[in-house]
């Protein structure tokens, strides 16, 4: 029978709501997640919550059941709550019917396989929780086999990141490496690293991408190093006709992953 | 020679701080926009804003320089202050040297000359100021004559929106309009109506776009009303190979639009 919170100044209440910020996250080793859809999106991946929360005028909604039931299946635990204590937990004035509590995961580089996948993104740098988010969003969609984060990126179990993510943090795997750990693996098999660059003549179109693919995305406001995009075996370009000379970094992430999709389809 | 104002209890400081809040800038009919290669770009495009707060360390930089000169000979004013009342005015903890304050514009739907360009961006209650940002930064990179604004979107003078154009606000023509508005007028010229959609057989690449085209995205929870996705010439889904079966709609936007651009190119 799951217990009831109703009280701002319960101790879990308190302490989940810490998980908002990002120390807290690093002692706890949890993050949070919000939204019928998403909680689902993770049941189906096998992944559970340590703790569930849901309003109690959602406790019959089908998928509010079998997420309660799965988790305290699986060992964690259910709790009935209201919309206040959601709306806090979650920081949203409209947060959903539930929140859930999961142990944060990365997956060891090691441990990635890259014959599971032809196509892997890997960004640098990279400090917008959003973008953060929207790239995993379309590793998702494009069935890349993960997303590998370089140097220190923004923190992936931000509540921000969570959300734009749309359930893709729970099915595509990520890791995290320093530039020196990464490229000495990635050298280590096959693999095509690909720099979307400004300095090159290279078309995006014209240029043909070898199985496995690693898209390489830069930091938001300075792009690649330019050491970086002299270790890569291909630079290219996509065509700005603007003034800005420039596009949002998950968004050229995302043209460049569905043209490799393209040319492979 | 520029007045300067250090005190944060300084009333036209306070009034422009409110311009944070949308009530504010829709009775003022002014928006703020942060950051030295935002404001240059917008003096580019020949427009200058009504104040100019820039840090007193940042006097001599030539881009200030041109910018306060412009602003002053343009019947603005430009005012001399600290990086505290910079980061109060924009709300950013690292706010830049500089921020602007512009009159609104908006183009009016009928001044929309379509033969302009053959791309055109249509957005339907877009609800997010950093998709909204995003879709305009991608306007400009594909040359897109504009972006209507279908119903009641997110404002797109919002901090967020503005901050996420990365200047675009400032060279890509805006328009607002209801549905019932936009669609007459569409139909009484040239123009193909596009529509990204889960419910067709029709794959984006294998379509054929007629100029001028006009690419309509739908809300990010709810995806596009089937009663307008059954106005459109043509509905055309993009592969979805993940578990998820969406795309942020800023990516999904750019991803079409630089299909529509490949394919004339």
């Amino acid at each position: 029978m799951p217990r009831q919170i109703t009280a701002f100044s319960n101790p879990l209440v308190k302490r989940i709501r810490g998980l908002r910020d990002k120390r807290h996250r690093r002692e706890e080793g949890l993050f949070l997640a919000e939204g019928l859809r998403i909680l689902t999106e993770a049941r189906e991946a096998g992944i559970l919550p340590q703790f569930v929360f849901y309003a109690a005028d959602s406790a019959q909604h089908p998928l509010v059941v079998a997420l309660v039931e799965a988790t305290e299946a699986h060992g964690g635990e259910a709790i009935e709550t209201d919309a206040d204590i959601l709306s806090k937990l979650s920081g949203k004035d409209n947060p959903g019917s539930v929140v859930g509590v999961y142990a944060e995961f990365l997956t060891p580089l090691d441990s990635l396989d890259r014959t599971r996948a032809d196509l892997w993104l890997v960004a640098e740098r990279l400090r917008d929780p959003g973008n953060l988010g929207t790239i995993l969003r379309t590793a998702d969609a494009v069935g890349a086999g993960g997303l590998i984060l370089i140097e220190e990126c923004v923190d992936p179990f931000s509540v921000e990141a969570v959300r734009a993510s749309m359930g893709a943090l729970f099915t595509v795997p990520i890791a995290r490496a320093a530039w020196g750990e990464f490229l000495p693996w990635l050298r280590s098999g096959p693999g095509q690293l690909v720099a979307l660059s400004l300095d090159t003549e290279v078309d995006y179109q014209a240029a043909r991408y070898a199985a496995p693919t690693f898209l390489l995305t830069g930091n938001e406001a300075q792009g690649l190093p330019a050491a970086y995009a002299a270790e890569c075996d291909l630079r290219v370009k996509m065509p700005m006709l603007g003034k800005a000379d420039s596009l949002n970094a998950a968004v050229a992430t995302a043209v460049m992953a569905y043209e490799v999709l393209n040319q492979r389809r």
